[in-house]
């Protein structure tokens, strides 16, 4: 039964408190003595031959009858007046059928700071004019076409510059002081101040990452067309619900006209999230011409407009008394949205969260910047304020001749003191102890390491802590066909994390039938109940225990059948590998075929909800990885050879993919610790490195071995699965621990990522004086 | 609640008892007093401007990625053994994917008599091979470069010389008999024997109707993508379910891994009710070449092979007594399914059913010829049962000096004889009274006509019989989403007929909103819940109280969350105009968008099952027209002038729609009546006019004026909207109307379909002893 109540909803590093209709499941959590056939086994992905056989069809595949070829004319300036823009000999070209400029933009509502074509542009790639041919060709010849006069107007790409009060101002009407995005953020527990007088020791640094970019296989793209008042989106999207809520709201139509299709995807690491502008224009072309509309962005046009990870700096002091327990930590970081970009992204995070202190600052801030709109990228503000806070840490440790863990371990945190709640479990030490023994890590650490040799090696470490617990709403249907076979429905995403195969263990483990009698369906607005979008690692968690609810009900509606066919109280059967069975007289048995095959077409259609969150406890995930580095002294290389990567997921649902959820996020770390890096010019403003030779992206040569290990049981307070959240857990300790064990190799701190050669070669330098 | 129940399941014009599973509704019909916004409306197509501006998807419309475009080769013999067959040739050419042949087509289960290709090729159209290529000309030159070795066998077309035991047998092992395809299927109640001695009169006559072509404005098509196991096929059929269901035991699949989609269709008429050989050649090729696979169907296939309405010969007597009360009606038909064609065909129904008689026997034939297949078309058998046993009425009147509406009168069927049950209703007086009334019958008929004035003009009547109750199963689902607008999903079709907009007017009607807050969503196995084919009137009376039972279900669900946001028993609460408000105190009202804000993602999923039919009556549909023709008796050509339609179908949702209903029963009727005709040259066995300018369809320069009386009130004891199917009954007694109407214009009877100006010339030199 449905109810209004209040529920705790956190994402991606925030929390907030809604009231929200929820539906209780009253599913306990798979008791320890279930015999688990499906769920927790090594499970290969169920849509694994249709994405390598490449009869898949992603959004870069659909066509559509008369289906029109769109392409979008970018700024080459980073900040300009467009002060007339002549279109008319493009128009004129035989196979080009429209263009849009701001003209043809203005009926369309656009959301945040600029219009869907603004008359100024603020970035090198922000969108001046779209064409839509009748091929792809004819569109991209047609945007040579097209003359633009522009006023260029002072620019700023770096965002010390953008804060002084001489920088251009980027928006007219930033009030919070120029080009900043709002007042800066703060929160304050205890006094930190009187933790600075209570510190034996201090340590105080400013730590810096570099804009990284997501590079997912398949670039952003949508394919729409409106059928009348009917909208149909074909998009590379991790959130089909918001994206129809989105393009409904800005074509002033219901949500009940918008239908918004992800059947597959080459991932999206957060970039995914939000509609796009060429999603949108797509949408507005289709309308005017009465044709489906494709926009697919190359490669560069991604690099430029469609998100990246922002640079951030980040002022830490760390006070400790003389046997290691923190005083106070002050965090105060920056960072820049770009031009446009979207918020949610809290460096501040682990300061507040991870250790135990009762004094703590943090404050962030956030500029404009004349470059591309940031957006969400894997764990956002937790990557970046892990590296500085655990670098710190080291740093801390090596102030008070501590062992960097033992440091950890002095200032555990067994409450989550910013909500000021237990957790509903933390097996931390754990994960500690786990990682540690694996890498030898007390013996290892007490070796003097010869810091002239050639090749030096050395470890680190760095903790880990994110949301993951998942929340309502998310809901699924389960519906059997006269086969005894089962489709499973719900509005989530596979952005290849293996979704479809996890929701199809869970189904199949809960009405007691084989993997291959259930078929699961995703990512379609319309044959899809809703789903919250796929990010903040919120799938599993989220639409597990809605698919695990939904599969209940279809297997209690099978019972009460086969309880009148048996003639017996359905409540006394059990379904175990396609057979009913009754426990207390086992010649009463029925198979779910039969059955099924008894009741045609009757519809049984099983529905199920995510159910609320617990009040109390504060659901999350943990986890530490320890990485062993060699840094070749003469090139200053680093290789990491390898990372012990000890997390807390609750219930593992599959080991094949939550280990590759693992190494996805230690290889994309491990890139960013050491190569990826956006090149902003600071004379042009333009972005110089966006494609793939010059924007460095690690090769299945530099990425390290790496070893999973799972710490503690399912979580039984989180959900009805027990399960947590892996999406981005594993990418946030790792350039952490990169950076530690660099540091541990050549016995000195680098505090900027990437770790390029030359800034190793130049650390070795200082350090010896050079 | 779910369980199993007997329930009567009518067809076509053939019941059958099954056990089923079904849920019961306990909403009743609609009281008179209720506010009917929505139903009962005259209400435009909701999907009209996406038709008639061409932005509808129809299969005919699908474009996938690397779609290849197939082409089938058939048989230009009417009977023949393939020798040999050489593609080697098509296969090398450059385009060419793929050849299959029947070689290629073993691995495939084909019900029925044949293979998917068989080595005997039976009719001028049979498959013989099938070419992919990467495009259509491509596809179409190969079928060139395909030589066949046939083996020319002796043939037969006609179905009274097929029957002779000196025919060419069509199937080897026909055992009823040469080319019978199975014993002859009798009925019989009373003593015909001791009827005909009763009789005071009795009439004996031969009558003939033709085989006519559907002649849908979209061919049968398809279009097949295998996804590594999963299967999906878009297809212009009017039966997604029974075409997945016979997909998957072809291709030995699960169901769940199989979808179909119809989403827009140009018509069918009963001629896409099961799978087509062309669908199942294109899900074969395209699981052999890893690429979607396209074939439509050309106008030629179509007629050809796509399916027709048999040809039939019915003998008839009749007696009755001095004063008209019928003793015996005897009827003996035959007629073929062609080669291979499918069954369901009732002459004898209207026999048996149209009036009281204690004294019937009826007897059905069927015998292969080497002709296409035979399928459902429009009140399949109805309509010549109705055409024979009309005119008979008719000359039993003339024997009988009776009018022949005071005979019809005289033996009125108050029960269901055949079934030995009430019916739910029955107002057929009143349409015989109010037809009746508007042509002036009674001074008319009362008129003596001149008989060689250059125009005649007659007027004729016939009565209408029909199912048209409807069946479970059938399902929907209603889903809110959060601004307060609705989705109904539900698996039906619509053939052109107005499916979504009865659908939507019955959702909105339930729900209390606007119908521009539904969207309806139907032809898509995968998106929707299952529904009943649409065929046999069953669609309205079927889906319809299912689409009601999911809006009540979906409507108590967002009364019980407004009457916790109001804290009032939702019990007391009602919706109109989108607004809920308390009956008992007018203060206490929210908005429906207003609570799906609040819920906001919470998904309001109502479910709605058709409930069981009853058992204790029988639910039909009557009905009679009246017609006026005009004959020029110097050319033999027939214009009818204008038809009175008066049918009972219960409630009527939407007039506009059931007009156009009935209008075009009545113009495909007038075809039927008087021009349209498939030719078959004995001779050679062809078809010889396959094509749209010598197979004559009625244009509108043809059709007559249709005047509609919609009679009787809604039918409360047929289901829950107290609506019955009206898909078919429209064409049922048009032809003989027609006939009557001509015969009572020229004064003499022509037995033979269509009213050719050559048989109405014949007739009247024949009267005149010329």
């Amino acid at each position: 039964m449905a109810r209004l109540v209040k529920t705790k909803i956190e994402f991606e590093g925030t929390i907030r408190e809604e009231e929200v209709v929820v539906e209780h499941d009253d599913l306990a959590v798979w008791a320890a003595d279930s015999p688990m056939t499906h769920v927790g086994a090594p499970t290969p992905r169920v849509d694994g031959i249709a994405r390598v056989t490449g009869t898949a069809e992603y959004t870069y595949d659909v066509r559509l009858p008369g289906m029109l070829w769109g392409a979008i004319k970018r700024s080459p300036h980073p900040h300009a007046r467009v002060r007339r823009i002549d279109a008319d000999r493009a128009r004129s070209l035989p196979a080009v059928v429209d263009v849009l400029t701001a003209d043809e933009c203005d009926s369309v509502e656009w959301h945040g700071e600029s219009a869907l074509i603004d008359r100024t542009v603020r970035y090198h790639g922000d969108e001046v004019a779209c064409v839509v041919a009748e091929n792809e060709q004819a569109a991209l010849d047609a945007l040579d076409a097209i003359t633009v006069d522009y006023e260029v107007l002072h620019h700023v790409v770096d965002m010390e510059a953008a804060a002084e009060p001489t920088a251009p101002q980027i928006h007219p009407d930033s009030s919070p002081g120029r080009n900043r995005t709002a007042e800066p953020s703060r929160y304050l527990r205890g006094d930190v101040e009187a933790g600075r007088r209570a510190a034996a020791v201090t340590v105080s640094a400013r730590y810096r990452t570099p804009s990284a970019l997501h590079a997912s296989f398949e670039t952003h793209g949508s394919v729409a067309r409106w059928e009348s008042d009917e909208l149909t989106v074909w998009d590379s999207t991790q959130n089909i619900f918001g994206v129809r809520s989105s393009l409904a709201s800005t074509f002033g139509v219901p949500l009940a006209k918008v239908r918004v299709i992800s059947r597959y995807m080459g991932g999206g690491f957060g970039s995914k999230n939000d509609l796009g502008k060429h999603t949108a224009l797509a949408a507005l072309a289709s309308r005017r011409t009465g044709r489906p509309v494709r926009i697919m962005l190359s490669r560069e046009e991604e690099f430029l407009a469609a998100g990246h990870r922002p640079p951030v700096i980040v002022d830490v002091e760390l006070g400790a008394t003389r046997d290691g327990a923190l005083t106070f930590i002050r965090a105060h970081s920056m960072t820049s949205p770009g031009a446009y970009g979207s918020g949610g992204f809290q460096v501040a995070g682990p300061f507040r969260e991870y250790y135990r202190c009762d004094n703590v600052e943090t404050i962030q801030e956030a500029v404009y910047t004349n470059t591309g709109p940031a957006c969400a990228f894997r764990a956002p503000g937790y990557v970046e304020g892990t590296f500085a806070l655990e670098s710190a840490m080291d740093e801390l440790a090596a102030e008070l001749s501590m062992d960097p863990l033992a440091l950890r371990v002095a200032n555990y945190a067994a409450l989550n003191q910013p909500r000021a709640m237990p957790y509903s479990q933390k097996h931390l030490l754990e994960s500690y102890r786990s990682g540690a023994d694996a890498i030898d890590w007390d013996a290892r650490r007490a070796t003097a390491r010869p810091a002239h040799a050639p090749t030096a090696r050395g470890i680190g470490m760095a903790t880990q802590g994110w949301g993951g617990g998942g929340a309502p709403p998310s809901y699924a249907l389960v519906r059997l066909s006269p086969d005894g076979t089962f489709d499973v429905l719900t509005g989530t995403h596979d952005l290849g994390t293996g979704t479809r195969t996890v929701m199809t263990q869970i189904a199949a483990q809960e009405l007691g039938v084989a993997m291959e009698r259930v078929r699961i369906t995703i990512g379609d607005t319309l044959t899809c109940p809703y789903s919250l979008l796929s990010a903040g690692s919120l799938t599993v968690p989220s639409v597990g225990p809605a698919v695990r609810a939904a599969a209940a009900d279809a297997r209690a509606q099978i019972l009460d059948i086969a309880g009148s066919l048996l003639d017996t109280d359905p409540k006394g059967l059990t379904i175990a590998d396609g057979v009913i069975s009754s426990a207390s007289n086992r010649d009463t048995r029925v198979t779910v075929d039969d059955v099924a095959r008894k009741i045609g077409n009757y519809m049984v259609i099983g529905k199920g909800a995510r159910g609320p969150n617990p009040s109390d406890v504060s659901v999350n995930t943990f986890g530490a990885q320890f990485v062993e580095v060699e840094v070749d002294t003469a090139t200053g290389s680093v290789r990491v050879l390898r990372v012990i990567a000890a997390h807390e997921f609750g219930r593992v649902i599959n080991p094949l993919t939550l280990s590759s959820q693992i190494e996805g996020g230690v290889f994309q770390a491990t890139g960013f610790a050491l190569m990826e890096e956006r090149l902003m010019d600071p004379a042009t403003g333009r972005f110089i490195n966006a494609n793939l030779s010059e924007y460095r992206l690690p090769t299945i040569a530099d990425v390290p071995r790496v070893e999973s290990l799972f710490i503690g049981p399912p979580d039984e307070a989180s959900n009805n699965t027990g399960a947590k959240g892996a999406g981005e857990p594993p990418i946030i300790p790792t350039a952490a621990a990169i950076a530690n064990a660099v540091s541990d190799a050549i016995g000195v701190r680098i505090r900027e990522l990437p770790l390029t050669r030359e800034r190793v070669l130049g650390a070795i330098a200082a350090r010896e004086g050079r």
